[in-house]
């Protein structure tokens, strides 16, 4: 297989900002603030936000979603020459899903030490015994990520403070 | 919340066969048998096999497609009742989507000694350091589900010697 060309670190930081964007729509909608995108060619062929209260489906993740709709897109199961950019690192259910899917590398921002599968609890990513690994890069506008994670939930504790105060 | 009612041996068995037939309808359209189904208060609420090859969608398991369909029936991510029963030992995605969805039990029939995440290469489902654990039941109705999956790859082994062949 043709090596993928090297991204610039204009380009890292320019996709990642997309996923920022995306991570923000679920913000507006008061879903988590998670966001994704997939790259292939240069081009963007799929973004996704967390979706999981709004539709009520566990799996609407914004990494498997995105990957849904790239397969759809390259209408292959095999994304063998994208890049994901995703603002949170995945769970074990999106790394399954990128090591399904065949991704050729992984960008993404902050940890999560709850749930990540990157990494953080479990490193699915660069377990050889799985059938592919994908290149993974971390901490990409960390901060950004990070801080947006952070607003989300004091936000809402500061609700659930208010509503509380109100219930008395 | 309330504790789940126990399953009798014979529902067991049953809820297994139901499965192993969406097995066969994978099957039936070259797809690698394996087929899922999900029980909430004594009824099958969604049933589902692979169809990786015939939708092109990396994320279209057996697993990951029941547990979205009965979180539409249910109206909800969680799935805090539901059984799931499937043929093969879950990926680490469908692991990652049993987690998510907060599923109570799983059963399934055969180990996946190379992909399997609910014990063979890792065991997802047993780590107390994600949010949820359900309770596994392995081996369930497992010679019936080796034996199709040995049979499916017998035939594609087959094909593919005869297909080399009449090429000669």
């Amino acid at each position: 297989m043709e090596a993928l060309a090297p991204l610039t670190s204009a380009q890292k930081k320019e996709y990642m900002q997309q996923a920022l964007q995306q991570a923000q729509l679920a913000e507006n909608i008061g879903e988590v603030p998670i966001g994704a995108v997939i790259e292939l060619d240069g081009r963007i062929i799929a973004t996704a936000h967390n979706l999981r209260e709004t539709s009520q489906d566990a799996t609407d993740h914004a990494e498997l979603m995105a990957i849904k709709k790239a397969c759809q897109v390259v209408g292959s199961w095999r994304l063998e020459r994208a890049r994901l950019f995703v603002t949170l690192e995945p769970c074990p259910m999106c790394a399954g899903a990128i090591i399904n899917s065949r991704m050729a590398e992984v960008y993404y921002g902050a940890m999560d030490p709850k749930a990540g599968a990157a990494g953080s609890l479990v490193n699915l990513l660069a377990d050889t015994r799985f059938n592919h690994q994908p290149r993974v890069y971390a901490h990409l506008n960390e901060g950004e990520s990070k801080q947006m994670l952070r607003d989300f939930f004091r936000k809402i504790r500061a609700q659930q403070k208010a509503r509380k105060k109100a219930q008395k």
